[in-house]
């Protein structure tokens, strides 16, 4: 049978969640279901909601502030049928989490899509497996790193800075999500010129990397927009999803003409994930839901840095992007905050199948982005042969100047 | 000069706000000043953010849970330069509350813009005068009301109780949300017989009325299915904005071939506006950003029903839709908790150029539908004319039966 099951968290102030729950499953499906006659019951049945669990968590102390009554924390979870509404996010989003996201203390924390369901979504076209053979790299994390500073800058600037960043043995440089397209660096010269430097690294040291332009502007001209830059031979395309939508982000991906990878940046999401009490789980719209509609790569803030997550909810996200599934497997990419002395825990909590991704971690080093590359890919190594990094440092001055800035947190693997 | 100005709502938990305000300004645009060279300043001056206002409201009691730090409440207010970011929603959303909308407890209370970005977006193709003039209503709030379960229901069933909703003078009846096309009741057929049940009833009765239909489905089919809507005369397009994206429903207002008003349904905005810590203000999202994407119509949860919103922040809203600017006024409509009781109240707080919207408030009258139609057009009589709803009770027997069931609140000028 074709259908999704929701998971929401509740913070309720009547008390009775079983009543509350068989609301949510009439009020988003049939409407009323006792008061009916037999016969339209009858003809009504495969479209009701269904109740599949209510779960109490405890009834704590607070008092809601408003309405002066104790709270009731728990777990609802619903069966929508499939055939209530069309196959598509923006149909199973407004069933869902509709009407329900605006009426009360309700959080979304997941969504399981039937077998049959999951037929509408393609997921990653290239996936974890397709990104490490684009760079020839299969045995460790990819390093990845974020320009800086480029707004009001040209292209000279940037090549520049691409340049230092590859030449530390960067696998993937990103562009600075707010930098959309302008006079100074528009999107198709810098795809030229970024293609340009990776070519000329290339041959320089046989250090083959991929740059992620970012797609913006308007949304009905994203897709020619896409189109022309595999024509031009991009790598990766860099998108600000949810400041579009996961069903744009989808038809990106689907479109056979667009050829290029897909890197889903976070921003916006915030504001749809961080309260504990409303809105979305991060390891559903940062993990299972990009990943349903064909991110290849999942950027999130990781739980180390000052704009930091929950750890459970990173771990939770990571995991939803490479768990056993029908779709391929989405990189994940826990970011912010990040230095080389940090990628042991890096690859303790997100394993070898993540990207490490760092802004100031690279530039910020005193040799600069080269010696900042360098020192990340010591730390990587060190790790995945099991030496500290303090003893790797020692004949690796690069990682050493790093861990003197920046400090190392060794872990007992 | 074109810029935005962002109003943020933070919970800083490090106590100074000016800093803050200041890593914000640099961190969303040029990235770093004080250690720039002289000349870099004067090339990337006009990329700067610049911090317009910093606020302390108050230094709240209590104490972050996870920091253990006291939280200090403030408001801050940033430009961006129109230079940076292309003039679109997605750009301007993502530079304003992009990266920002992970970093902390921040909210986004405001967006001020520019005239000269105010040229990249062209408002509501119909406003209020263009809906009151398809219904050939001027003086007094317009009523509308909903398909009630309607899942699993054929075309008989809708045209019945679209008929009964026309009977007692609602001037609008809009589609369920959560109706999608599907195999009973399909999009086009549905316009066709909303279609001629308005014509049989303004044959019946000379009442005219307008029918919205739920536009759905994947974002970039939306055009072609909206302008065939507008070739078989479909009235009005219902759309679920919030998941899909603002920009979608802008490039949909703004497409000539689309000629139908497009009214915006609040669905999953909750997820996003419900939390006084982080994501958007509802005056914001529902207000003025959903008038500027070109919403005839927006709808909002009212603050006198179950699923409510606090009175200011729908007053707000309100006033967003309405006040003085370049663009065409957006139809307010306060909607959930809605019965003729409270139309004296509703009057006062949205005024004439509202409409007031009923679900249970019509279907559930003891006289049913024509019966709640009927009750709520003599409540908005007798408050026109100044008249006590239990005044005005006396000779109009259905108004008489929805105060029995539901009471009033008569409200004093």
């Amino acid at each position: 049978m074709s259908e999704v099951i929701a998971t929401y968290l509740v913070h309720d102030t009547k008390g009775d969640l079983e009543k509350k729950a068989e609301g949510i499953a009439l009020g988003l499906t049939i409407g009323s279901w006792t008061d009916l006659p037999l016969l339209e019951q009858e003809q009504l049945k495969a479209h009701k909601g269904r109740v599949i669990e209510v779960k109490e968590l405890d009834t704590e102390e607070k008092t809601n502030q408003f309405l002066g009554r104790k709270v009731t924390k728990g777990i609802i979870k619903i069966a929508y049928p499939g055939v209530n509404y069309s196959h598509d996010l923006p149909a199973i989003l407004t069933t869902t989490f509709g009407k329900l996201s605006l009426d009360g203390e309700v959080k979304l924390l997941d969504l399981e899509f039937s077998d049959e369901l999951k037929t509408a979504f393609a997921g990653p076209s290239f996936g974890i497996q397709g990104i490490r053979e684009s760079v020839g790299v299969y045995d460790r994390p990819l390093l990845m790193s974020i320009f800086k500073g480029v707004i009001g800058r040209d292209l000279t600037y940037l090549s520049k800075q691409l340049e230092q960043q590859l030449l530390g043995g960067v696998d993937l440089v990103k562009d600075d999500e707010i930098l959309f397209d302008n006079l100074l660096t528009p999107f198709e010269k810098r795809i030229a010129s970024g293609k340009e430097v990776i070519r000329s690294v290339f041959e320089q040291t046989g250090h083959r990397a991929l740059y992620a332009v970012n797609l913006s502007g308007k949304t009905f001209e994203l897709k020619d927009k896409a189109k022309r830059a595999s024509e031009l031979g991009a790598n990766v395309l860099l998108f600000n999803v949810f400041a579009y939508g996961l069903d744009v982000l989808q038809s990106l991906a689907e479109d056979k003409e667009i050829t290029v990878p897909i890197m889903a940046h976070p921003a916006v999401s915030g504001a749809s994930t961080a309260s504990s009490l409303y809105g979305f789980s991060s390891s559903l719209l940062l993990g299972k839901l990009l990943r349903m509609s064909g991110a290849d790569f999942s950027l999130f803030p990781s739980p180390y840095g000052s704009v930091a997550l929950d750890r459970d909810e990173t771990l939770g996200i990571a995991q939803n992007c490479v768990n056993e599934d029908v779709f391929k497997q989405t990189f994940p990419v826990p970011s912010a905050g990040i230095h080389p002395g940090l990628v042991p825990l890096l690859m303790k909590d997100f394993g070898t199948e993540s990207i490490i991704n760092a802004g100031g971690g690279v530039h910020g080093h005193p040799n600069g982005a080269v010696g900042g590359g360098r020192a990340f890919r010591a730390a990587i190594d060190a790790t995945l042969q099991g030496k500290t990094l303090r003893e790797a440092a020692e004949d690796q001055l690069d990682l050493q100047l790093a861990i003197d800035l920046w400090g190392a947190k060794e872990v007992i693997q």
